[in-house]
């Protein structure tokens, strides 16, 4: 099944093709099965050790790699620390250099930097996954994200094609959006995307979105509707809109944008939410509602990563 | 053995039976045996997730619950932080929902609002476990209390029928005074309590305890003296008492007080303990203090619980 | 071959035999193999607890004996924080006595208090690991530093007789220079130390090295050339040197100083390194550095010195 991966990291989705993520997909649903047994875990990756270093905090993603890790069996090691302080003054190639010399199987990385993982994949032999690297990828996200919307959109199928996928909020300043693009990209997806005009990043065109001002126009006929959250740590320099009162108004989604809905869409989000800003409470908790499924593939996801770079051999459950 | 227990979740001892609390304390005793052996581990929760959700700091239940877990062969996933950031600005609800999305057996939760773990027990599959919240309830330290008091004061009994337990220190502030007076209530035990009114809860005569304004009476005759400390993070508003001295000389166990009690009486603490505040070193290290003795039933009560709600198959050490 | 160890602790190498140094490194050795293999991980420790209790910070030390214990099958129970605030305002010694109350087998201490792992050692039964006690002892440290010494000078050898040795920098608030001086003293080896005279510690001449106040006269037919971080933190009162700049030029390892180094002198440093002060970036990361050998030698001896202290049973790696 592992026939033909090629990348030795998870820096990001770009350079990949359609049948890498493909394989990551199905992969991950054989993994997902894990995870409903009443003993969750299996034998794979046993003797591995997985370091999750978050430099960037992230309790969410922090955990769902440890739990996909230790269901895995691999020794899971948390380092977890602001970038400035984790390790002294160490620098971040010291810092991975170090941790190499301990022999671990995988690095996770976190990291406020964007390219920090691309920069550290060079200097170890461990495999190296990105869990989120400044505003640049999370392609571990996005994996989950795609692998969430076959599940309801093409099960048993094998891509996306055909599918219209709008994305609402801060796009410029969105590692979420950024990789996302790609995936969705790769699998056939049309992607539409609806930002105020501050949050667009210059070249959106390249990806292949169609850009809309109002998010009335991107969320019409769409299959899945994904919020962003909004950051304002992502923020810098002058506001990117008046308030969180206005933005709410305007790209949120609550009960009138949905009106313009279909029926079928699902409604997606990466966590942790704002209620009350990008989305609306009753329309976060309801029946379209697919965000804590993403939250469920995203441990499968990562195992299944985790299995396709830390030399895993093969089980009955892959 | 677990026949009857009919409990999904840990979250007081409120509506407990006597035999649910006999229940934990039999299946407790077993389990001490497994942290004495050369190799502490048995495999009955293996491959089950045991997350440790601690939104208010405590190294001292964390490390118990998280060693119980890992003697118990589960994997275990700590989460910490202030309640307010561990999760940046997410809702409790939307947290615990998030972890159920990882598919969890347990999460243990230590919450600085009352009532947390009912909470989120009404929103997740996994059983949760009440590490102490606010001011309600610690069961699981009541628990090992009565396990402790039961070894040395009624060993191959059943209850505390008949014993005198004398509770001193700032009751109405104190979720482990909470949930001792309901556990050594169904155990049969007589409790009395001493504390400046200050420090009394309203309604304490519901519990079916005596209250005495002076704790030179409520410590004749018992069986078992409890101290409790002096928290002054959970005394709002206006000082309870003028000063740690003054606490000190009226209500802390020292020499004067300890002549008033049975040569056979226990002393004991939830730890940490203030020495010299409420409890005099000299006591608290000895021949009388059973102060550690609680922490090793500590290790042993919570195995039992983690094993009762956490799905464990029957081993030989159950 | 653990036959003649008879330490029950590590608390530091003072009052250790030459033996006791051998027999680690030479079981160290044989741990070096399982962190090479694609499944890392012997049972010799399994069911074993073993707590991390870092009351100092050290991400780095932290992550070295959390990844041997895993290696080893034990569960590694992490504890960390700031003496003051670890455990509410507990003392050390109560930290460590109900630490005991839980059984574990092992208890690795690092503290800002010199002699904190001999005041615990005498009270708990588990074994007490020194990792690092204020400006005391850091006997992991030296024993690694031994270790790769061995490794590239006395290949196949005993100790390390005839050896030239020297330390640079502050050698008075260093446990690691005091742990290597004694170490390297037990083996053979004979140690020169340069440092400014406000860094050289009262009675230095007792360890039988020589002292140089330049560092050029150290370096000079000098087999091994260790670099000691300048660690702002430990110095009180007025400072030792004007500035880094002025202590890079006369005491850091530069081109000019590296090139009266013997061709064939290996470069050491316990990490993390301040790059540019004491130590110049094209040598730390040039082919006469060892150290990341060190780094990985740090997994390899804490192994082993948790295999001899913890009790573990005898396997095929040991």
């Amino acid at each position: 099944m592992t026939h033909g991966f090629c990348h030795r990291h998870v820096l990001g989705l770009e350079g990949w093709s359609r049948d890498d993520v493909l394989q990551v997909l199905d992969l991950a649903e054989t993994f997902l099965d894990v995870s409903t047994r009443p003993i969750k875990k299996v034998p794979t990756l046993r003797g591995r050790t997985v370091i999750n270093l978050f430099l960037e905090p992230s309790t969410r993603t922090r955990t769902s790699f440890e739990i996909a890790a230790k269901r895995l069996s691999a020794d899971a090691v948390n380092i977890s620390g602001s970038t400035s302080s984790a390790v002294k003054g160490e620098t971040l190639l010291d810092t991975a250099r170090n941790l190499q010399a301990m022999a671990p199987d995988v690095i996770v990385l976190r990291h406020t930097a964007s390219g920090a993982p691309h920069y550290i994949a060079r200097h170890v032999e461990a495999a190296v996954i990105n869990a989120g690297d400044g505003l640049h990828e999370h392609p571990t996200q996005a994996l989950l994200d795609a692998a969430v919307i076959r599940k309801h959109k093409r099960p048993g199928g094998r891509g996306l094609d055909g599918l219209v996928v709008a994305i609402l909020g801060d796009i410029a300043h969105s590692r979420v959006a950024r990789s996302n693009l790609i995936g969705l990209g790769l699998l056939g997806a049309q992607v539409r995307v609806a930002a105020p005009r501050t949050m667009l990043p210059v070249g959106i065109e390249g990806y292949g979105a169609e850009v809309h001002a109002r998010p009335e126009a991107a969320v019409e006929g769409a299959d899945v509707v994904m919020l962003l959250r909004i950051q304002k740590e992502r923020m810098h320099g002058p506001a990117l809109f008046p308030n969180t009162r206005e933005y709410s108004r305007y790209f949120g989604l609550g009960p009138r944008l949905a009106e313009r809905m279909k029926d079928d869409a699902i409604v997606m989000h990466p966590g942790p939410i704002n209620r009350g800003v990008e989305l609306d409470p009753a329309i976060a908790d309801g029946s379209r509602s697919v965000i804590l499924e993403q939250v469920t593939y995203g441990v499968a996801v990562r195992m299944a990563l985790l299995y396709l770079v830390g030399g895993g051999a093969p089980t009955e459950a892959a």
